[in-house]
């Protein structure tokens, strides 16, 4: 175990919040963009100092964030209760010097397409350089439930316009896309499956191929239903808990260090 | 930004849960004994495979835990709903084929004259290779409400010969001492101060005499109310919220990482 002094650079250099993937690059999901970026650093964090961070999505995201405050970056209420406000607090309190601006604009509800229409007011015009995307629980949600007629070839179809565009508008941005999860249990059924599955893989299509940090959340809960029952992590297997939010917080953090 | 591959042994062997104290390395508080243990490889996690990792404390580390499931270690239920449950589930999830024994024998309103009365039971016999101890809130708040007539000098004395006592019993033993914290607010008052800081300085004291590892908790919520109300961490200033147990989690991991 190291020594770990202020002087010792390596170890400050390291990351965002200074962790790494360790354990977790036993999944080796992670894929960042560097042929394309000579310059950076091979140990550079995601999150350079002074960097905007927009996190977007859906509920997951949303997590009842207060939209009158929104346009305060670090604001706690505009933050929301879930895992984007805990990985906010988290990296702000173990950088509290880094004059980071950390943004939730998730919408409870949303699915890929609906992004879409709100990008550039929800997106673009805040010119993120790191935008973390969790999308795709309701493009299949809603059609189990008969709200919606999505199909996994819209899904990524979509989901890879809205990156396109976004690289257009913000060609230097760094892009984190997590993976959809659900816990087997709530109003997660049999008829979510293996048509689920699809749309993870999907997701991750679109990550490898815009070269985007992958936060492989499935794998994660799989994991911790092995530890809890899976109503401990959400209780209807969409919306995680105080818990589940706090390991997803975690599982960030480290894939984008 | 280094690409996480698993062969990518330098990442892989850095720590408990991969993580390290990176930007917390700043605060440079984290004392490891190393000299009496030249074998100790620099870069070897705290928690090795195998290991059985014990937490301690009072309330804050009991967090509602259930006596019943006690004796089985990783078990949700006896571990509480705290900091020591979350810190055990990040690292089950990260670490799940590495056998690890996680306990939690943190009891509501113990001081640390308290943790001695069962120390056989609850710490020596489960022969801990991992100690976590959290303790000290109730030593200044039972004597601040007048239920009890605790002296710095006390605890730092008590502190001393508890931890004598495991070193004889258990010589490999490695130590985390986490800083007692409170947050300003609920039932913290100003009859606290400064007598607190005094604690707190007690507890770092031995942790550096014992070259134990110290997670400093209170710097970490002294950071965390900048970016939310302290009552958001803790509503009496005591008892830590769930986000302010992930923040404890999150620290304590890479404080022993």
């Amino acid at each position: 175990m190291p020594n770990h002094s202020p002087t010792n650079s390596s170890v400050s250099r390291r990351g965002f919040a200074g962790v790494s993937l360790g354990a977790l690059g036993t999944l080796a999901t992670a894929n960042v963009a560097f042929a394309a970026e000579p310059t950076t650093k091979s140990d550079e964090p995601l999150i350079k100092k002074g960097a905007t961070v927009l996190f977007q999505g859906d509920s997951i995201t949303d997590a009842g964030r207060d939209r009158k405050t929104a346009a305060n970056a670090n604001d706690a209420s505009a933050l929301g209760k879930g895992y984007a406000w805990l990985a906010t607090a988290e990296v702000l309190v173990e950088r509290p010097d880094d004059e980071l601006k950390i943004f939730n604009r998730g919408v409870s509800g949303n699915k890929v397409y609906q992004l879409a229409e709100r990008w550039q007011a929800d997106c673009l015009d805040l010119k993120p350089d790191v935008l973390s995307i969790l999308i795709g629980v309701n493009d299949i949600w809603h059609t189990v439930k008969g709200d919606y007629q999505g199909t996994i070839e819209k899904y990524e179809k979509d989901y890879r316009s809205l990156l396109e565009r976004t690289k257009k508008a913000l060609p230097a941005v760094k892009l984190v896309i997590c993976e959809p999860f659900v816990l087997r249990c709530g109003a997660v059924t049999d008829k979510w499956f293996p048509e689920f599955d699809k749309y993870r893989a999907a997701a991750k299509r679109v990550a490898e191929e815009f070269r985007a940090v992958f936060v492989p959340f499935q794998e994660m809960f799989d994991r911790a239903s092995k530890i809890a029952p899976p109503d401990r992590w959400a209780a209807d297997g969409v919306h995680p808990s105080s818990d589940g939010a706090a390991l997803m917080a975690r599982w960030w953090l480290e894939a984008v260090s």
